[in-house]
C-alpha cells in the first residue's frame, strides 16, 4: 500500500494578523494532486488539524470540506488523531459515524489500543494524551510523565501486534532527539516531557505530528510529516510537503508542495528593500520578515515597507538600538523622532499631528519631572 | 410507520445557575424507553439540540452520546433540524457521514428542498433559517420577512412531493396563533415574523419545534413536541414529554415524560415555606419559585428558604414593596436592615460584620451629604 502522510494543518491559524484560509485551502488542493499522481491508498493526518480547541465556524466549515472532500467525494480511508491543539472532543464529534466510509479519527487514548487494519498494516490511532489520561487509563499512579507514559501505552499497543500483518503507529507527540520551531506551542519541553525513540522500535514505522520540521528527527523509521504550510519565521527555509510510505518496504519519500505565497525571511538595508525592482512578484507577494542592516531611524518605514512587502509580517533591525548602555546615532535624534519611528514599527502606522502633539507635551512634561 | 417527535432539548441550559446535564439525561432515558415501548420506526428532533451555538466541550460530549445512543446503538433513523439556538455549522459537523446510519441532519435551507424518504412518507427536513437565507437561495429581494420566505419554500417543497408519499415537514419556526413562554429568546415576534399556518396546509403533518408550550398552537396537523424540560417559570404547569405519529393516519398522541426534578411555582407565607414537613421529598427536590404573600422584612430569607428548597430558583413577593409613592411597613425599620434584606434576596447569604460597618459607615455618609 502507499499511504500519504501529513499533520499540522493548523487550520484557523494567523501569521501576523493575516487570515491564512485561502492559503490552506490552496495547498490542500495540491495535497489532493499530490495524493491522486501517487496513487496513494490511504491518508494519515498526524494531529492538530485545527489551530485552536475552539475554532471558529469559519475554520469548522473548512476542515469539515477537507476531511468530505478527501474521503466522501474521492474515497480516501483517512487514518486521523487529534493533535494538542484540537479539542478531541470537538473535533471528534460524528466520529461513531465516520468507520463507515473509512473515516478513522481517533481522539481518546483508550481508542489507540483497537487497530485499524488496511490491507497488509495495522494502523494504531494515538491521539495527542496528557499523562494523567494514561494513569487513569491504566489506573497507574507512576506515569507521571510522558516519557513513562509512552512506555506502558507502546508495551501496550504490542500487544495488539497481528504478527502476519505490518504495524505503524500515528501519534502526536514531541520524540527525543528533535528540536522545535518557534510556531509551536513551547510547554513542558525537556526529557522528561520527551518520548523516548527507543520506546517506538516495535514498530515498523511511526508517522508523527506536532513538531513542523520535518527534519526535526533523524531516524530511519519515525518521522515527522511537517507542517501543511510555513507557520513562523523560524520555518522560512523548510520546505513543506506530504511523506508518501510504502507499506511493503517501509520506505517513505518527500513530496515537496508549493504554497500560494511562499514565507521569506530576508536581511538588507531600507533603501535596498524599498525599490520594487529588486525582487519578483512572487518574492513581493510572499509572507516577509525583514531584518534592516541600517542603524539609522528611518521615517514611514512600516508604510513604506508594506507598499513593496503587502505580507509583511515582521521587521527588526540586526543591531538592536540600545539607548542605555552602548550611545548609539538615534540618541542624537530628537525625542519626538524616536517615539514616531517606534509607534511605526509597533503600529505600521504614521502618527498624526494630534499624537504628536501629546508625545512632545508627554516629554516636555517627563523632562520637567527629571 | 410510528414516528416519535420530540424537539427543544437545550441542552448546556443552566436554570438559575443549576446545572440541567443530571436532568436531560435522565429525561432522555425515559424518551429511550418510550421509544422502545411505543416500538417506533424512526424519531423527529425539531430542533434547538443545543442551548448555544457555541457550546462547551461537555454540552459536545452530551449529544454526541444521544444522538450516538439513538442511532448507532438502538439503530432508529433521526430526522434532525437545526434550531435558532443551534449552530448549524457546529451541529452539522459530520453530517455527510450521517446519512449511511440514517440521521438525517439538514442544517441548511438548501438541504431542506431533498426530502429522506422512510416507509410510506417523504420527510422535509427544514432547518431554522433566516430570511436573508432565503433571499440569497432564491435570488428574490422581495423575501423580507419569514412569513414571505416560508410562503416561498412551502411552494418549492410542494413542487418535491411524490404523489404516492405522505408530506411531514420538520421544522423549527413560530408558528402563526402561536403563544410565547419565558424561556425562549423572544427576537421579532410579531405579524410578519410568524409563519401562516395556511401555507404549511398542504402537507399532511407538521412537525414543529420552537415553542416550548406543547399547546401553543391548536392545529390538527401541526404541533410543537414542546421542550424536554421545563426550561421557565412560566413553563411550570406545562406537562413535557414527546408525540407519536401514526403515518398511516397522521393522527398523534402525546406520551409525558416525568422529570427526574420537577419544576414549580409555589405562592404562599414565609412561616409555610419554612416548614419542612409541608412539602414531600419530591416538592422539595424540585427547581422551586417562591412567591410570598408576606409583607413584613424577613431576615435570612433567602438561606432558610435554600435549607428546604435546594433548587431555589426565584422568589419574589406578591405585593412589591414601594419605598417611593406608597409608605410601607419596611420604611419604618432601620436602613441598615433593608440593605440587608435586599443583600440577602440579592446573593442569598447573610452580609457580614464588616459588610455591615461598611453599609453602615456608607450610610451615616449619605446622611451627612444630605
Amino acid at each position: 500500500m502507499r499511504i500519504m502522510h501529513t499533520a499540522d494543518w493548523h487550520i484557523g491559524k494567523r501569521l501576523a494578523g493575516f487570515d491564512l484560509a485561502a492559503d490552506q485551502e490552496a495547498v490542500f488542493e495540491e495535497l489532493v494532486k499530490v495524493a491522486a499522481r501517487e496513487q496513494v491508498d490511504a491518508i494519515i493526518i498526524a494531529g492538530d488539524l485545527y489551530d485552536r480547541a475552539n475554532p471558529s465556524e469559519e475554520s469548522v466549515l473548512q476542515v469539515n470540506h477537507m476531511l468530505k472532500r478527501l474521503n466522501r467525494e474521492l474515497h480516501y480511508p483517512l487514518l486521523v488523531v487529534s493533535g494538542n491543539h484540537d479539542s478531541g472532543v470537538r473535533l471528534g464529534s460524528g466520529r461513531e459515524w465516520f468507520d463507515a466510509t473509512g473515516l478513522f479519527m481517533h481522539t481518546t487514548l483508550a481508542e489507540a489500543f483497537t487497530p485499524v487494519v488496511l490491507g497488509d498494516t495495522q494502523f494504531f490511532l494515538l491521539p495527542y494524551f496528557e499523562p494523567v489520561a494514561a494513569r487513569l487509563y491504566f489506573d497507574d499512579a507512576t506515569l507521571t510523565n510522558i516519557n513513562k507514559a509512552m512506555h506502558r501505552v507502546s508495551q501496550t499497543l504490542q500487544q495488539q501486534f497481528d504478527p502476519a500483518k505490518k504495524h505503524v503507529l500515528v501519534a502526536h507527540f514531541f520524540a527525543a532527539g528533535s528540536t522545535h520551531s518557534e510556531s509551536e506551542t513551547l510547554v513542558n519541553v525537556g526529557g522528561l516531557d520527551a518520548v523516548a525513540v527507543s520506546d517506538l522500535a516495535a514498530f515498523d514505522y511511526v508517522a508523527l505530528g506536532h513538531l513542523h520540521n520535518r527534519h526535526a528527527l533523524n531516524e530511519a523509521k519515525v518521522q515527522y510529516a511537517g507542517s501543511l504550510l510555513k507557520y513562523s519565521v523560524s520555518e522560512a527555509h523548510q520546505e513543506k510537503g506530504v511523506y508518501i510510505l510504502d507499506t511493503e518496504t517501509m520506505r517513505r519519500k518527500f513530496v515537496s508542495i508549493k504554497p500560494l505565497h511562499d514565507l521569506q525571511h530576508l536581511t538588507g538595508t531600507f533603501a535596498g528593500f524599498a525599490d520594487p525592482a529588486g525582487f519578483s512578484a512572487a518574492e513581493r507577494d510572499a509572507y516577509t520578515a525583514l531584518t534592516l542592516k541600517d542603524d539609522t531611524v528611518i521615517p514611514n518605514v512600516m508604510a513604506t515597507l508594506r507598499k513593496i512587502f503587502p505580507r509583511l509580517i515582521g521587521l527588526d533591525r540586526e543591531r538592536q538600538v540600545d539607548l542605555g548602555e552602548q550611545p548609539h546615532a538615534n540618541v542624537k535624534l530628537a525625542p519626538t523622532m524616536l517615539v514616531a519611528e517606534f509607534f511605526h514599527q509597533v503600529t505600521g502606522h504614521e502618527m498624526s499631528a494630534e499624537q504628536l502633539e501629546w508625545a512632545k507635551s508627554a516629554l516636555v512634561k517627563a523632562k520637567e519631572e527629571d
